[in-house]
């Protein structure tokens, strides 16, 4: 393929400024694919690298490819590849790891200091034409499972690490705050684990109803005039006892709260959402319960078992994707995204120029 | 022996209100044994409730004997007791569960809601001639043990359970925040169970010697002036790494910053101090390190390890006693522990009456 | 309740001397509960008391009451009970631990050397009428679960402490030798808690037909001809890899020897069927892939997880249950159960007079 | 340096028949580095190779060079090696792994099915003057570890797996079956994670020694006459209990028996030495008290702890090393390895020509 053929990309140059331009396409080196790129979400690290140009500690200082949830066809394969070949549909792990410090041996690489990572700059992520990734984090899609799907595997991975990092095993019950797109995986993730009851809490009773379609079996609407008494009160009432698993999917200081309260003894909280860099705990009383306190950051070796979650027909993503684009229609799907017009949940853009919307 | 005989006791009636009263000598039932108290040692615990008349959540609100470190000589045994017989040394675990609830049967017993808890209102404690425990709560001492030794099984427990909590393991590298009774048998069990390298702080000299008397690789000096930033960075400077595990023993929130903010990705941070309720976190950066926050709350099954510690030679606790006192100077003994004069780490009394003073 | 009133009790005095006779009604103590027995299900091992009179090392030495696969309701309580009241329906667990050893403290009471075992000599069971047990040993019933499951939680109960101590999580997947009611159960439990894809195997097509019904993706009937490595190629080949999570549910050498031998690198065998006493084992490709080879007793806090299982809706035991007789008709249940007239699976006998065959 | 510069490597062409020959000196690539190699180790698996031309699967089909057991001094690094420089001492871990297949990305890379490891064929080892390898699988040793120390980090990386597979922890009472070079660093490796009691059998007095000065507790000298009844019975009696860890580290059919028998309940037997294909386990006991049989492979992630265990002084190595030759001495090296002539533990051969007999 001709480095010069088509491979629009849509690249970050600054605050709200996301253009449209053609890169060269890249080659593989003898253990990466090339791929065609095919669906890919976004994420709201995305939107606060466009509306703010930085996410956490991670700043945008030069010109960016976006996009990081994402599913390619390969195209070509490097010469050592040997578990893919041409015309393969792959869920692409965004993270490629160092594979040499210590927290690569032993099987921690989402903690490796040195990880690339697809649109958390300074790396390039994927919302292009093409683009070339190390084979061994291109995960091949079942028959039975489409692109879109693959592209949620992402999100769906960082659902199952936070349930793999509680330790959720058949018979928890959890409680779940925030039902935007991690609170929605997280929830996934548990049932297919093993949660038999899940309470799950959002201000929106949109995303309630979506948690219902889900698997959640309880759900709370929170209303401005309701304390974090008031809210545990009602968790433990719903339930018939204290969550054994918590996860804060907001990052929002009263939720955070909220989990690490409402948690029972001997339970873990585990805190997806990432907010205020200073939190203030009720800490005492968790502490004299053996209450852990564990948060996340990312995923590892979490693609496979998202994939077998949905092969297995044992959970249902497709709810979750209310919006389609074109690449071309980028900014409009930022936009989406950006402003929650429509109430998106995940909003795919299609990097495909054969696709056609069904 | 007559119920009416010798069992001199310390009843705590309220606030700075402790009397030495005769009690009635209990028999033990069918699976109990009557002890002839030997040594028992002023816990913080002890001294919160003598001057506050509370700790924590539990407030004294009858008379209540104290003590519940504390080691005896077996007297008589009920019917069904086999592994103890009259003359036999013991440490005694103070606390005695339910053994029929989720905690009990799954080997969390210290979260027991009904568990019995020497001198934890309202269950009186053993600082007394002669008290009835449990005969599997009681611990043979080997005959390389001194009474002593055994009443100091209970803070050293609170430091295994710590370090058990915290899954030290051989070449772990670890913070401990206060030099106190706490924080210097939590440097015990960890060199035991193999930290390579301990880095101890306090804010007095005197604590800090004896730290390294019993271990401690380095030592850090708090002064006033110092930020949490300055104290972080003086600890990786000494152990030349984050700390994979990091323990609070002070209960104090800067402390408790230092330990959640200095813990090394994947690492554990254990806080066993316990002080105010709320506390504010730099959590997110914990978070995002995948650091574990873990409490502890007293101790279970953790006497046996405790004594093979200090029998098998590999750790020496009797550095921590720098007090002693009989029964009749109990209120003696208490002013000590509560104004700290003569800087005291464990302060103990011997409730034999034939007790010498070596 | 008259100590004189009907309890007519299922004693077995020798080698297929199993007598119906009358006993007194017992009285519960403070911590017990009375129980007019339900459903009592017919286990292996009480087959092999009845023709061979021991089972294992264990041996009837004297009259015995049979029966430890049992569901009852709550005629009265003792005073300390506070979870169950009269009418309640139990799923009883037959194991009452000392709860003072070193395994009861650690939560592996299974392994209590001084444990009571209903049924199990020369203790007791409970096909009787009327029957007391320790009331934390017994676990009501939820309004969506009948008696007859209730009696089924039992050997669900085994299936679940195997997939525990596999280490069952979601995505495994497995290789179950033996469709007997273990395999069942087990197989039950495995889907439960994660597990993707089971192969089962058994001699006789009926019982595989069950497996499928019960969730089974993959059956093998085993011939004659088939060798230890036809087998395994077999089971690689359905399953498209290796099981990384292996049971023998037969005790038969090459079932063993197949589990062990075909388990994936990593993986675990665990071994739940008893047979002989010393085994062949292919060991060494198994030590060099670092499978574990685990084995189980009983079961320990597994009935909360087995009620849990059908209550959620998650499995389905009826499939279990192929004959009903009364209490009246014992011996004909065990005649059923011993010479597999009818293709018997799961045997149970109505101990409750009042029991009309639906 | 010149690639024809002086490279004396032994060859292994056939049985009996290993050559010194010069071979060209390697090239490192970026993330390797070229090392003057100083000090060989003789494995048990090298003298297999030299006498017999295989071990277990493997086999020398080809001229192979010798050696895996070793440490070297950096000469120089490939453009992407940052924690390396000239003039550094290492200790070399001998396998490279895949770094891609699950087994690598989840921390088991010793697992990994396409590993490079020297001395294994086809791969060629390390007993030459120059070698090049994976800088991060090089260990810089610390200024207080010598070479010959540095060289033994390969067999007690052994020891320390066997030990993390065992889950070793203080308190650990254990018994270890053979007194070989793999008896001794398991018995090293055991006391400084934890292990309080210590008993290690062998047939051999002079062996028994050995483990007495490293820290054996008790050692059994093995009689021709004695039944594993008999050894069992001396093992308890010397603990004073059932070891909860047991190591068996021959191979030997009896050892591997009586270490599954004598283990107490909930406890695990490691088997560590490799023997015949097929081993008649007294299977039955060991399942029903939940002894879990484990193998180890080699080692993943052990090399750091080895090197802690040395460097903190916790254990001693040296007297592990009983003989010295230079590279040049290489047959009369393993004439003795494979003779035992002069009762070798640990075979030395200094492959670096400036290298003096101390």
């Amino acid at each position: 393929m001709a480095p010069n053929a088509d491979n629009l990309s849509a690249v970050l140059y600054g605050i709200k400024d996301l253009r449209l331009e053609q890169r060269p396409i890249p080659v593989p080196s003898d253990n990466q694919v090339l791929l065609q790129m095919e669906v890919v979400g976004i994420c709201g690290s995305d939107v606060h690298y466009y509306i703010g140009g930085r996410c956490g500690p991670f700043i945008v200082e030069k010109p960016m490819v976006i996009g990081h949830e994402a599913s390619g066809t390969v195209v070509k394969t490097g010469k050592n590849v040997k578990h893919l070949k041409p015309g393969d549909r792959v869920a692409i792990e965004p993270g490629v790891p160092c594979r040499s410090c210590q927290y690569c041996k032993t099987g921690s690489y989402n903690l490796c200091p040195d990880v690339f990572f697809c649109a958390t700059p300074p790396d390039d992520g994927n919302l292009s034409r093409y683009y070339v990734h190390d084979a061994d984090f291109c995960f091949k899609l079942p028959e039975n499972m489409s692109l879109e799907e693959g592209a949620l595997m992402e999100p769906l991975s960082v659902g199952v690490h936070a349930c793999k990092r509680a330790g959720i095993e058949f018979g928890d019950v959890c409680l779940i705050t925030g039902a935007g797109p991690i609170g929605l995986v997280t929830l996934l993730a548990a049932k297919a684990m093993g949660a038999v009851k899940v309470v799950i809490t959002d201000v929106l009773s949109k995303k309630l109803e979506v948690a219902k379609e889900l698997g959640a079996d309880y759900t709370i609407k929170i209303e401005r005039n309701m304390s974090e008494e008031d809210i545990i009160k009602k968790v433990v009432e719903l339930l018939g006892q204290e969550p054994n698993k918590s996860f804060d999917c907001t990052g929002i200081e009263s939720c955070i709260r909220i989990c690490v309260a409402a948690t029972a003894a001997k339970g873990c909280a585990v805190l997806v959402g990432m907010g205020k860099v200073e939190i203030n705990l009720p800490l005492s009383k968790a502490l004299a319960k053996e209450v852990d306190i564990r948060g996340i950051f990312r995923y590892a070796n979490d693609y496979p078992t998202s994939i077998q979650m949905v092969q297995s027909g044992k959970i249902n993503v497709k709810p979750l994707v209310t919006h389609h684009y074109t690449l071309e229609e980028t900014l409009k799907a930022f936009n989406t995204a950006h402003t929650q017009e429509g109430n998106p949940i995940k909003v795919l853009i299609h990097a495909n120029p054969n696709w056609k919307p069904s």
